[in-house]
């Protein structure tokens, strides 16, 4: 029987043609090392950089990569897999090296984040998980950077879990968008498992519960006296801040201090600005007014913009997901194999062939000014992007804390070009295809169709590509 | 230390505020029943109707609803929370009773779907965990209706694990769309957790990784001979097919037949007339389409349209994210505490006190005619949809297959309105609040507000009420 519980460790977790084509290279003895990369194609109109997310789950999930004695039975009794397959996948786990992008690091379409080299099976295996991870805390941590992009000074909380798709996606979208410079989350499990701060309240029903408002009130504040953040939108925002100016005194004399007030519907700005006068008018200038409730990147800079007395926001639906582009056009893709570069040709999804390095230049206030795509070993200026995590199976070095991943996202953010900037689509930031790249791929298509064909079809491809 | 493998069961999978507002609970001896209610506030713009889904992961949630010592270990160790608290929470589990709309049932805006009876620090325990299972696999059930509604003779197989959010959704979506009608999923796991039919073919590197496509294809052939699917896109799609005629005549004689080819990339329709042209002329008229590559309800609808000759498709990304419409607009609210009606009054997000029931009516035809929502034991015409599912504690029965979830779905989309059936928006379907109800909420209200208050009041809350 296999348990739900360890559903997204189970090498099962997968696509069932990565099963039958493993049948298929077992049978005709291809094990020799393929190389697969992964990259998204394009940006969706509305972001203008990606954030490499989700390398230290792909890490552990490789590291992990065995069949459970159930997971084997249940191959066994799938007729199309044949026993001498199974007593294979048995053994299998995975010995190959992966080079990527570190978390963190800001990147463009048709840039790998992720090289997998490894004998063909096991490269071949990993692909739905390694996909399904990379491409969510991807997608959750450009969405993220977003927030932080235009409210740099805000404290920005994820609030995402209720609705985010199930379990693994609440969690991830914390580690995520903590990753992309939030200052934690409302997600308890977030805490144990990667040491983000986590922050909470109280909801409505707290309110409701209690026949009158300034008694739940009261009873929050004696049962937290430490975190006294109450929830005033439940009736009436305005005379619920009056009832916070009368609690106040009160609380005082018993050593607990009011520490803020969240909002969580209606007009944000125009409570904000009500609210705040009706706390300052009666002495309460430190506490703080908290805002939730649909709140985005676009809403958040109006507010910014309008000058809402607003301290910090939680942010949820939205950002968990990813609302306005909700997934990537992400690919894993074969790029060599048996020492020869590969490409796939299909209509209007074509690629660069070879193992890539990205090299990054910048301008004399550590600004980005251009990335160049490029074959590895072809030495370029600037800092190259693409380094070793995994060899022969292990780890290279223990890897960084996700406090520092985090650090270096901040960091990156604010070596965005100006033009990038803006929630508004912004002119394309430059990358440029190497000569070298591209003479790789003439090459690769020469041996594949003949130079007649590829002639022709050199012209799909440079329009297709990232840089034309 | 807690594993990130048991995620998905634990009770810290939940937000900060549900254990500080417990602890206030806890402080005051807040224990009597609590009834909330989960509920879909709006139609988004691109939906007529919901599936119902989540419902038997809600109650293997709540039924196993206990902290593990570990957990408590890390309660403790946060400074908010005290000894006797902790303590109480040591023998925390779920004694309540749940109502519900079974799974794979259709409903409307304002309807509730769960109904949560239980001592309000329970009731309150699982609000986040709860309202994250119902939401994502209503969400996606919602979604994968719409290709059934549009294609109910194709084959329809969920591809989108690789691009679904995380583990967790891309089984539950696979869950969540056999459920709505698919005839299955391409991750292997949901066979084994859900007992629901895998398919699954190759990938382009399968073929990439042969340095021959006709080679590829013969050595799958051989490895999967029961299912020899052929994806025939990777260079040119005519071509590929010219390969598999060539192919055919000497895989027969073998005794082996070629099931099917499949297309991912391009006109999706001019090439299955070219492909199906290509196939007949050589005789393998039996040789069925398959079509992936980022289909939905709007292409299937399409590709039908035009008479496209594709037997099935494989729909990933779109569902699985449900992209056109990624979230709904969903809520767990408070309806009743200690036996007292009550309902929340935030502008814009009012809801209708107390416990509920739906009924439904039919025409002649066995079609939907109209819903009315009233107060429970306020017995009208029509099928009561909300029935008991769990008791004490318990579940009051063994509860459907998932097979049999299915074909009720199936059903229920059969008996839509007419008006119901199509892509594009429709009028609303009929939901009449009844009079009882009315008449709580205004009891309610001059209860909490006087009377005063609430005449003005009253326009607002009838203005947005799913039937003005």
């Amino acid at each position: 029987m296999i348990a739900e519980c360890n559903a997204q460790s189970s090498v099962l977790l997968t696509d069932l043609y990565q099963l039958t084509m493993l049948q298929g290279y077992f049978d005709h003895a291809m094990e020799e090392n393929a190389v697969f990369e992964f990259f998204v194609r394009k940006l969706p109109s509305q972001r203008n950089f990606f954030i490499a997310g989700g390398l230290e789950q792909a890490l552990s999930f490789v590291e992990n990569l065995r069949l459970t004695s159930e997971e084997l039975e249940w191959i066994s009794s799938h007729r199309a897999f044949r026993p001498a397959f199974v007593r294979y996948l048995e053994k299998l786990h995975f010995t190959g090296d992966i080079h990527a992008m570190a978390e963190g690091t800001v990147f463009f379409p048709n840039e790998p984040i992720l090289r997998v080299t490894a004998p063909l099976p096991q490269a071949q295996l990993v692909e739905s998980r390694l996909i399904n991870l990379l491409h969510f805390q991807t997608l959750i941590a450009s969405k993220a950077a977003r927030s932080v992009l235009v409210a740099p000074n805000k404290l920005l909380v994820d609030f995402g879990l209720r609705r985010a798709h199930g379990a693994e996606a609440g969690l991830l979208a914390a580690r995520a968008s903590y990753l992309a410079g939030f200052a934690g989350s409302a997600t308890v499990l977030a805490a144990p498992l990667f040491g983000i701060p986590i922050f909470g309240t109280m909801a409505h029903s707290f309110i409701q519960a209690h026949d009158d408002e300034i008694v739940a009130f009261d009873h929050f504040a004696h049962s937290l006296p430490d975190n006294v953040i109450l929830l005033i939108d439940t009736y009436d925002t305005e005379a619920a801040a009056e009832k916070v100016l009368r609690l106040a005194p009160k609380l005082e004399q018993e050593g607990i201090r009011i520490k803020g007030v969240r909002l969580d519907s209606g007009d944000l700005a125009d409570h904000a600005f009500k609210v705040r006068g009706i706390l300052d008018r009666g002495g309460l200038k430190d506490v703080t007014i908290f805002a939730s409730g649909s709140v985005d990147e676009y809403l958040l800079e109006q507010l910014i913009q309008k000058g809402a007395p607003i301290d910090g926001f939680g942010i949820g639906t939205h950002m968990d997901t990813s609302a306005d582009a909700p997934y990537l056009d992400c690919a894993y893709k074969l790029v060599e194999y048996a020492g020869k570069a590969r490409r796939k040709r299909s209509e209007g999804k074509v690629l660069w062939p070879g193992r890539k390095q990205v090299y990054r230049s910048y301008d004399d206030d550590g600004r980005m000014t251009g990335d160049v795509l490029t074959v590895e070993g072809d030495v370029r200026e600037g800092e190259p992007l693409i380094r070793q995590f995994m060899k022969a199976g292990q780890r290279v070095s223990a890897g960084e804390s996700l406090h520092d991943l985090r650090k270096r996202a901040l960091a990156e953010i604010k070596r965005l070009p100006r033009s990038l900037l803006t929630l508004d689509h912004a002119p394309n930031y430059p990358v440029t295809v190497s000569e070298a790249l591209r003479n790789l791929a003439q090459q690769v298509d020469a041996a594949q169709f003949g130079s007649a064909q590829t002639a022709a079809e050199q012209k799909t491809v440079l329009t297709q590509s990232c840089n034309p």
